[in-house]
Parts: structure tokens; sequence; C-alpha cells
């Protein structure tokens, strides 16, 4: 019923020019209203929805999802691996449901999808299920087939999403997972009740520091302006910031027909360096999360070849600033919440850059919102 | 001392123009001499190195690698998976080191790497050491460091290697990997002997099929003379078939500096065909593998946006010759040596569309041969 509620007051644009627009500046509101779900109301506890298995012998999680869901999948396989010493397998599930995948027994598989309707995603979970694997579905649409068919339902509070390129719900389905996983760190008694407190204060103060980061959003202009003739963009990242370099790329991609690319930052000398000239504008995505260090260096690589390094980090200070053709800065946050962070500029360059094309950002060419078909 | 030999021999360019292009048509006979060390003299076994470890109770295989060996490693997956049923984690290196990964008790943690330097490849080698995994060293120099430090060493005999874009060690790295998946199979108890001798006879086929798709070769020159002027370019594939694509996609960035990507056919819809139009090539690798279909509906799906479709395929009739912008037509192959043949029409689709354009096929801007720092 909350959510119906939620979703009609949020179907006009408001006072934003696009969809997209909107949907990106509703983060803070709806990433709350989804932790709100999952964190109890005194704040020191992550909950879940009873689960008809026992999350401590869960021997494996297998995370199947296309697009922009894949990469709020990528991002958890960190978490989880982390927080709940857990193995995981991240697939496309256009792939996964050919490949005939080794299930372990007493595995769990989490399927995500916007819509719950995503035809590849479905029929992935088909699969596992018949193959008697725990299944849960992290959708927006709790009416969908996929919430119907899973043991399951995690879902996301985004309210409905308009623009074609997922932003809202991108963001709450990592609130969802990154709530899953600690309470699995929990359940398999790798996380003391000090360290999840901690990690709740993380994600409850998470929905204000989106808040400051979109305040900013001017500063991602001047580089959209800056980017807006490129024919071909890099995002790089390292470790769970990543996979927010491939969905930087994909956004782009998506609704400014830039081709860019996302890259592991320690790949690139391994042959993708070569595209690098003065025409390539890489974005680099480097927190100072201990991988700090190695990022730099992979990006002054870039520098002394002539390209155009932009940086997004909570310590612009690694580059000389003189050297970069722009910079965005965040706030620092911990592993839990920062990839979350950063998937907002991204989003932000994405559009702005659109705008400065002037290409439709909230229908861009050949693409649906919801892909039914394999 | 057989390496030694091979290697000074095969020193010169012959009569080719770039050692690249040496390198692609020497394939057929370093693919047979590698294959030669992992087949029994009857043609009925594969044979491995004598291992300190029983293959047997191995539980899971980690595939680490950069570059273009990460990709043999992303192909094997599927061959082990399928052979021996075994749980398989493909990674980046230098992903991998920093990610604190989850370790099977009795794993073995497979390195591959041309020289046998690659930075990144050699810590993540010591640290699975240190955590107590077997090691195994996929390496084209048998007395590197990496060949030193591994539990055991499976060595291609690809001979020396100089173009920058690796091409035989590549094949060589596949030859060993389909050699090896079938005795983890073997060991497994989940290939008979009758399948492993049908196995056997497909290895033993390959050099002569691939000496087929290299006589074919004048084939590819119209249409790396379509796609020469294109800045962007797509390659696609679906499963074994998707490394390949990938693989494509990273030779045409390094030597022809074009902007390629590869992807899972499955995935265009989520995001990528929102760049397509008449200006950007797409080159579909679809062999008739059961997943022809899916491929093709994918592929159609491109045309109808305008895309210029370039079909490789054993069964170009799916597509009408008229509708498309270039064809090459391959053998059938089982799925052991199948992704082996389709890595020839795309590196000669590089070494052309390279020559078209003028660049230096074998010393590529920004590229070093062996990366030895991170």
């Amino acid at each position: 019923i909350s959510l119906t509620h939620v979703t009609n007051a949020l179907v006009s644009k408001g006072n934003h020019r696009h969809f997209m627009q909107k949907e990106i500046f509703e983060q803070p509101v709806v990433v709350s209203q989804t932790l709100g779900r999952y964190l109890d109301p005194i704040g020191t506890q992550v909950t879940l929805p009873k689960l008809p298995f026992d999350l401590k012998s869960v021997t494996k999680i297998t995370l199947v999802a296309c697009g922009t869901s894949y990469y709020a999948a990528s991002v958890a396989r960190y978490w989880i691996e982390k927080y709940a010493r857990t193995p995981v397998e991240v697939d496309i599930a256009s792939e996964f449901r050919y490949r005939d995948p080794i299930y372990a027994e007493n595995g769990l598989c989490i399927f995500i999808s916007q819509s719950g309707e995503t035809a590849d995603t479905l029929a992935a979970l088909r699969h596992a299920k018949e193959a008697g694997q725990h299944t849960a579905a992290i959708v927006n649409v709790t009416e969908s087939t996929m919430a119907r068919e899973a043991d399951i339902i995690l879902p996301t509070y985004a309210g409905t999403e308009i623009g074609v390129a997922s932003t809202k719900a991108f963001t709450c389905q990592l609130a969802v997972l990154a709530a899953f996983s600690v309470a699995m760190g929990v359940a398999k008694g790798l996380i003391s009740s000090d360290t999840e407190k901690t990690l709740v204060k993380e994600l409850e103060h998470l929905p204000a520091q989106m808040s400051t980061v979109l305040a900013t959003e001017e500063n991602i202009k001047a580089i959209a302006a800056e980017i807006a003739d490129a024919r071909d963009i890099l995002f790089v990242g390292r470790g769970i910031h990543f996979p927010i370099a491939m969905e930087g790329a994909l956004k782009l991609k998506e609704i400014s027909y830039i081709h860019a690319e996302g890259y592991a930052a320690g790949e690139l000398k391994h042959g993708p360096i070569a595209l690098i000239d003065e025409n390539v504008p890489v974005i680099g995505i480097a927190p100072s999360d201990g991988l700090l260090d190695k990022s730099v260096s992979n990006l002054q690589e870039i520098m002394a070849r002539k390209g155009r390094v932009v940086l997004f980090s909570d310590h612009l200070k690694s580059l000389p600033q003189a050297d970069l053709a722009g910079s965005f800065s965040m706030p620092s946050a911990g592993d839990l919440t920062s990839p979350i962070l950063y998937a907002l500029p991204v989003q932000l360059l994405a559009y702005y850059t659109a705008l400065e094309k002037g290409t439709d950002v909230d229908q861009p060419r050949n693409l649906a919102k919801s892909v039914t078909v394999e």
C-alpha cells in the first residue's frame, strides 16, 4: 500500500526538465525509504524479511542480472565476500541460463531486475528454482512475475522509474544488497553487534551524503562540456568501484551515444591504453580506499600519453590539479556506501553530457524500459 | 632444449611483412606442437605432467590472468565446467590480488601469462600459494619467474612471440587449457575413454582446420576495408564465443586504435544498442552451436537499427547475405576447438584493418610486450 502511494506521488516531472534528472535527485529520499525497510527503528541492526531457509547455512551466493542491475550485482559480490566470507558468483542472465551452471548445495541465487519482468533474468530464476536452489528477487515492482516466482522478495522502494536509463532503481538495489550483505555477515557470525551498529550508522548516514554530492552538481556541468565532443571515453576504477566505472560507461552510452567503456584500471596497460590520445578523455574513479596509489599510478600513465584525465575522488590532491582535464570532489565514505555515492556523479555526467549533445534523455534511441524479450 | 631450438628458428620474419602476420600463420604448427605434448602418441588420451596433488580431489579451479590471457581463462571456464563439472572462478589479476579472495579447500589456481613475468599475475600467484592453494602456471617462457614459483608448469610451445599483440601465445594457451579440461573430466570420472578418444581426435584435427581458415584470409581483407573507417566497432558473441568477441575487440584496439568493444550478444539491448547506427559496424561471432538462433535474433535487432553487421559463422545463410556488410565462412567444429578456430579471423581482421590504417602493427603505441609493472 505504501509503495502504491509513493508511486503515484512521483509520476510527474515536478520542477525537473527530465524524468531522469528528477529520478537522480530523488535518490536520497528513495534510498532512505528503501533502507528504512531493512534497518531496525533504533538503528542498530539490519533486518531482512523472514526467510524460508537458514542464511547461516547458505554455502554460495549466485547473483544474476542484466545491464545496470548486473553492475549492482558486481558491487555486491565484494560486499558479500568481505562481510560474509561466502563465495559469490556473478553472471549476466543471458549467459547464465545457457551455461548449464554448477549449483552448490544449499546455494542462494539472487535475481535483480527493476521491472521484475526481464526475460533472461526470469528464465534464469526458473532454471535455478528447478535445480533446487533457494531463490530471491530484488525487484522494484512487487507485483511482477519474478516477485511471484522467487522464494523471497527483497523489494526496492524506488517508486516508479520512468527514465529508460536506470538511476534510482540502481542505487536502491545497492542499498538492499548492502543491507543483505551485512545481514549475511551477522548470520555467519562474522560481524559483531558493535560492527553491525557501525555499519548501520554508515548506511543511515548515506542519504545525507548523497544529498551533499547532488548539491554540487554544478561542478559536473563543466566536465560534461569538456567531454561532450569526444567520440570515445574510458571510465576506470578498481575493486568495488570497478563496477561503478562500468555503470558510468553504460549510462553515457545509453543517453549520449558516446562510445564509453569501463575498465579495471590495472587492465589498461594490457591493451586499451593504445587507444589513448588527446581525443579520448578518461574518467578516473579513485577514492582513498587503499587502492588509491595504484589507481593514481594508472592515471599518470594515461596522462603521460596525453590522455585527458577527469578525477572523481575524495582526495583530489593525489594528482596535480593543473594536469587534470577536470575533477569532482567526493566525500569520504566506507566500503559499504562509497560505491553508492560514486554512482551519483557518473549519472549526472551522463545526464549533462546528453544535454550538451541534445539527445533525448528520457527516451534514448533503440532502447525499451523493460526488456521482456530475450 | 627443444624449446630453445624452436625459439631460435622462428625469430626472423621470414616471408612475412610483420611479426604479427608471421605469428598468426605459425599457429597451426605451434598449436600442433603444443598439443603434441598433451596428447599421447597414439592419440587416444590426454596427458598432463605428473602432478603433486590428485586432480580428482580438486574442488574448485581459479583462473587468473591479464589482457588476452584473461580471455583464454574465460574460454576455459566453459570447458572445465562442462567437462569436469567443477566450479570455476575467473578474475583479472589486478583485481584478484586486492580482493581478499575466498579460496576453496583443495582448490587449484591457474595463472596464465605468455612471459611468465606479468607483475599482477605473479603477485596473484604468490598470494594463492601463501594461502595454501595448489598453483599451476601456463607460460610460454619456461625459465620465467612464474614457472619457477608455481607448483606445476603447463607450458605452451608457441616459440618466441615478438608482436606486442598476442596471437599464437593465445591459441597455444587455449590448446593447453582444452587438454587440461579433458584431463580433469577424465580424472573426475565424467569422461569415458570413448569420449576422451573423440575429444582427442577433435584436438588432433584442429591444426588442419586452422590452416583451412588461414588459407581463406583474402576474404578478411574486404571486411577490413569495410570497417577501417569506423571509429567504433562492437564484437558480439554468446557462451564460449563471448570471450572471443572480447579478444577480437582487444586486438583491434591494440593495433588499429579503433575503439572496439566486446559484448555478450544478449546484453546489447540493455544499453549498448543505443550506440548503433550506420557508422558502427558489429562483428557477430555466431557458430551453429545451439545458441545460433539467439545470436541471429540479436543481430537482426542491430540490422533493424541500420547497424552494419559482419557475420563470422559456419552457417552464413542464417542471415540474408544481401543485408550483411560482410561475412566470413568458418568450418564447423565442436565446443573444444570452435573458440580456438574463431580466434583466427578476429586476429586477421585486426591485422588487415591496421594495415588499411597504416598503424605500426608490431609496435603499437603506448604498449609493451611484457608488463612487469603493476
